[in-house]
């Protein structure tokens, strides 16, 4: 193989691997070793697929100790389409779904939900431009809703919830895009949790689905009426194996999960994220030169959102940045300013890298 | 790279890709030439991504000569999901749509249209256990249905279209997900064709979508309505990039657009499809010992299926074959024996190596 060099990839997802990972993709890409054809090639019918998506679910469940009553499913379509298949399989007729409005993406899942039933925002950051995440005693639930529906990272917004809201008997829906697997989640206090793979879990292509069996049965019962391939029940009746899953996504995805096992599981991914946010946010409240845009309490360790005093200069940051191996680090056009997405694999020492160039930038600039 | 044993692959899809397709992805899968990134780590907004989609959009069009008035997509969810979106995009409320019956996935398009509105079936072979495609005369199809839609080759049945219905100025839609690009194809007949990539295109986890124009504008009609995921003008408004795209089979598919390419296009990997049928069904047809399921004018070049005299004698056949390094060749349970499918990339010499093994199966057996 020729050595190639790599840069420090920011972006917000899809997003960074483990060099591991993609090394040991590219040693089996043409014939994963006994089987005699490639992960790419290998029929959803077969042995070897059965076993890499048993394992990869296993490890799955090792990582979040998830209970035996609930279901790991491997999907298509991304978060968006959760955002459809949620009400769609689980709000029922004439019941009211909540939704915490903290962030876009929190925004579009509603507008998915209202097309298929009534939806009640049970708090909003909006107003604020979602800087942070609604309180406890701001949120106004309905008596009897089909569920509550937050979003645990705001990609774009750079917010993250620090405990979860309390909702009682009702089920807890989150989407956990770009935080998954990125520090503990307790499982049993959610009926359904979702991510896209793409940002800590693996490569664009996969959508892991983890959902409580009193909801798969709920689903159950519009299973004839719902498009086939977008009911859970039949996801969870057929193991995630309807019709052809996107195998590699999945086999991918299963490595990274080896690969988190190996750095010790959440509780060690998470001190690790923690740092790589910390030195980040350090620098950025150092001087006064960069500004956090994200409420402090609610700072995303995954998304760390900032800005500088005028768009030029943002605009330089950005650009000095790229040319330095600093890639990906241009803001959300809704928020603007900068954006360091600092995933599980993300190294620290481009975690450092960065802090070293933001000094540096404000010598030159300050 | 360690040198690695291949068996032949006959699975029915996800299948064997070509080996220089393999081996591009292989070298370049830690960093893409130029980028400093693997392809399974850029951002769905970068150019690089950007650049790969137009590539191979550009190369799809140039291979099946696809005119101005029609978009290319790159969707999820496989030919599965195509039948629930083409009914929900384009089967009009108090209209009817008809479906040709002539094989099991047919089946599951209708049972899937049914959920969305009028479906009328306007020929079947079902009850001849889908052994043959209707013919022209047989076919009755309604004054101003919403479209007309076919299954161009039938995987599990091993029969496939020579011709295309006359479905006058109805809007054909295809699902052409086990031939597409192993033949030259009408797209000008059609208004629309869809295929999962896993067998003649790429790895699994992408579905390709050729629409033409006046159906996005049918579909847009409904766009407000329809989950967002679902709807084709949302998707051809934003060029296949509403959300995060399968990044890693786009790019493997647009690999092996550009070795069909090189290979000199549909009618050239159409002359070598043909040879390789040939070869197999002159063997089955040789001396009776082997007995073909298909009715000899219909018969698939892609899935070659094929019975003995007796269960027991297939089942030795298959695991004969399969210590043989000859893999994949159980039957569908819905017709029994064996298939062999040989798409685009599977190798003449692993045609010639089955019926060697034919032969010679014969002759300890017959």
């Amino acid at each position: 193989m020729p050595i190639t060099h790599r840069v420090y990839n920011f972006a917000a997802g899809p997003a960074v691997l483990p060099m591991p990972v993609l090394e040991e993709i590219q040693r089996d890409l043409i014939a994963l070793p006994g089987v005699g054809m490639s992960i790419l090639e290998i029929s959803h019918r077969s042995k070897t697929l059965e076993s890499i998506m048993a394992q990869a679910e296993a490890d799955i469940r090792a990582l979040a100790d998830i209970p035996d009553n609930y279901r790991v499913l491997f999907l298509q379509g991304g978060a968006s389409l959760q955002f459809s298949m949620v009400p769609m399989n689980l709000l029922d007729a004439g019941a009211v779904a909540d939704y915490i409005d903290a962030g876009s993406w929190a925004e579009k899942a509603i507008d998915e939900a209202r097309k298929v039933g009534q939806v009640h925002v049970a708090a909003s950051t909006k107003a604020e431009g979602y800087a942070r995440i609604p309180e406890p005693r701001e949120m106004t639930f309905s008596p009897g809703a089909s569920y509550v529906h937050i979003t645990s990272n705001n990609t774009i917004e750079g917010t993250q919830y620090r405990q979860l809201p309390d909702v009682g008997d009702v089920a807890l829906v989150s989407d956990t895009s770009s935080d998954m697997f990125s520090r503990p989640i307790d499982v049993r206090r959610h009926a359904l949790v979702y991510a896209g793979a793409q940002k800590n879990m693996g490569p664009a292509g996969v959508t892991l689905v983890i959902i409580r069996d009193d909801l798969v049965r709920r689903a159950a019962g519009r299973k004839s009426s719902l498009p086939t391939m977008m009911s859970y029940a039949v996801a969870a009746e057929h193991g995630s194996l309807y019709n052809t899953p996107p195998v590699f996504a999945i086999y991918a995805l299963g490595l990274v999960m080896k690969w988190l096992l190996a750095q010790g599981g959440l509780a060690a991914i998470e001190r690790v994220n923690e740092r790589k946010a910390a030195a980040l946010y350090a620098e950025i409240d150092r001087s006064g030169f960069y500004r956090g845009t994200a409420a402090a309490p609610d700072r995303s360790r995954m998304n760390v959102t900032f800005r500088l005093a005028t768009e030029d200069l943002e605009k330089r940051f950005v650009a000095g940045a790229t040319a330095a191996g600093l890639d990906g680090l241009k803001g959300h056009r809704a928020v603007g300013g900068m954006r360091a997405s600092i995933y599980n694999a993300f190294p620290e020492d481009g975690v450092a890298a960065l802090v070293d160039f933001m000094k540096d930038f404000e010598r030159r600039h300050g």
